[in-house]
């Protein structure tokens, strides 16, 4: 099945203690997309300007993603900078500017609005729900947010849980959201905002998923020594998951969602160990089958005897 | 087989936001012995003043902790008052009077010195040493540490680590000692320095585990809503680990750590639901059996089909 994405598609200019790149394709959709690419069809949704290099339709293509959403509008394609500290966990943000981005309310083409999971990536709750409202009984709802939304437009948020199946946030945005230090509170109280399912990141301590009562999953992150750019690890993660699972299921069960996690991670580790996007652009399945055996044996203490 | 315990015994007052207890039992080596106690036999070194309630006494010989090396000793027993912090993640000492454990310098009783398992519990690493001395031939050497030691007696250190199978640390102190950023950077230098495993106790993430290039275990930690009192939980996963060695396995293999490190996170789980070691008192193994299960459930992706 395919799996239709929504998002930002930008150009970047990311800095961090070592290295500084510009003009890097980055912005939500486009990490999303490009993880999901691995495991199922993709139908993006997104603007850029007329600055927009050709290539990187091409680029699409060759993925096998479908463009007829993106829409070519005349400016400059919405543009963001930031710096990362020497850690590389705290980001500052440079400059944004929204260009074609900030009146962004797309049509679905109607190829794309029976489309059976959707991957609302991370961009205003208003915008995620405008582009949900004309889906055709989807299957499986993931969104993404921010701390950003939860800050200045916690209402729109609200009222777009409901209509989630899987909400992914990070930890802090848990905490943020629900005034709970805990995060098994905090995952807990989300759920009863709306979503069925709610994944908490947690960067290099992995990540929580929780379902219903007894519905825990918990699994760590990928053993990285070096991380070069942490940009999009979160729209890719969310991608992997929403890829796996509309590639691999139909009807999307707790058991489903611990691998798509995995996945998930397995993706995002791959994202960061270059700028942008550049390492997700010519994986194999091999390598990312390779990863997920080592979450396996990273993860398992019983074995048979 | 039986695990030796030398760490402090210690009588605590503790204050978190929501209570304060006075007396309490504590000391690194009471919440090590009394985990380890439910998986092997414990053989107790410590020192305590005459002001040490006889109850305790009586209490440790009903969980077949052998107390002869225990000294007994005119003065007041080590105190320690610590208050916690509203999220019960970062605490301040108030107040320390090591008392008689200011010249505790012991030497072990004969019965002692064959025992298979040693865990140095935290105390000083020079003390550590001075009762690896006086082992014969211990099969196992675990030892926790702190970041007093890391900064204070970092040479006492460095001279112990070579005689250590199993290091046990938290992550901040992990990253202290290195001076790396990555935990997975930390662990791997960690074992350079001289012990062949290392543990990084992450609290609310779960802990690490770094063997050989090819051995990394991860694990989450137990999904509590509700923490009432942190202290000793990672004395009590230090002893949970070792217990559990002494009392399944003759020749430790990674894959026996793994498990040991599930049992410490069980152990620690129940530690920190009641003030000082209350919840430990009267553990089931029912109890900690149904933990361990849950372990197993919330880290699990792959099922058999």
């Amino acid at each position: 099945m395919s799996v239709l994405v929504v998002g930002s598609i930008a150009l970047d200019t990311v800095k961090t203690p070592v290295e500084e790149h510009a003009d890097l394709l980055g912005g939500s959709a486009s990490y999303a997309a490009l993880a999901a690419s691995y495991f199922s069809q993709v139908r993006l949704v997104g603007i850029v300007g007329d600055d927009f290099p050709e290539s990187e339709f091409e680029f699409w293509k060759s993925r096998k993603i479908d463009i007829d959403g993106v829409e070519r509008a005349k400016g400059k394609t919405f543009r963001w900078s930031g710096e990362y500290a020497w850690d590389l966990n705290t980001r500052e943000t440079r400059s944004v500017a929204l260009n074609v981005f900030e009146t962004f309310k797309p049509t679905l083409p109607q190829s794309y609005r029976q489309t059976d999971f959707v991957l609302l990536a991370n961009i205003a709750p208003a915008l995620q729900s405008h582009v949900l409202k004309q889906m055709e009984k989807p299957r499986f709802v993931v969104a993404d947010t921010m701390d950003l939304w939860i800050e200045t437009t916690r209402a729109d948020l609200d009222a777009l849980l409901p209509h989630v199946d899987l909400l992914i946030l990070n930890d802090s945005e848990a905490r943020e959201m629900t005034k709970e230090t805990s995060l098994i509170k905090a995952g807990r109280k989300i759920r009863s905002l709306g979503p069925k399912y709610v994944a908490i990141k947690k960067g290099e301590h992995g990540a929580l998923l929780f379902g219903d009562e007894n519905e825990f999953f918990s699994c760590g992150a990928y053993p990285l020594e070096d991380i070069h750019d942490p940009t999009g690890a979160g729209d890719t993660f969310a991608g992997g998951m929403a890829g796996y699972l509309a590639g691999t299921t139909k009807n999307v069960h707790f058991n489903d969602l611990r691998k798509a996690m995995i996945y998930g991670s397995v993706l995002a580790s791959f994202c960061v160990e270059k700028f942008s996007l550049e390492r997700l652009r010519d994986l194999s399945i091999e390598e990312i089958e390779k990863r997920y055996e080592m979450f396996k044996l990273m993860s398992q203490f019983e074995f048979a005897t």
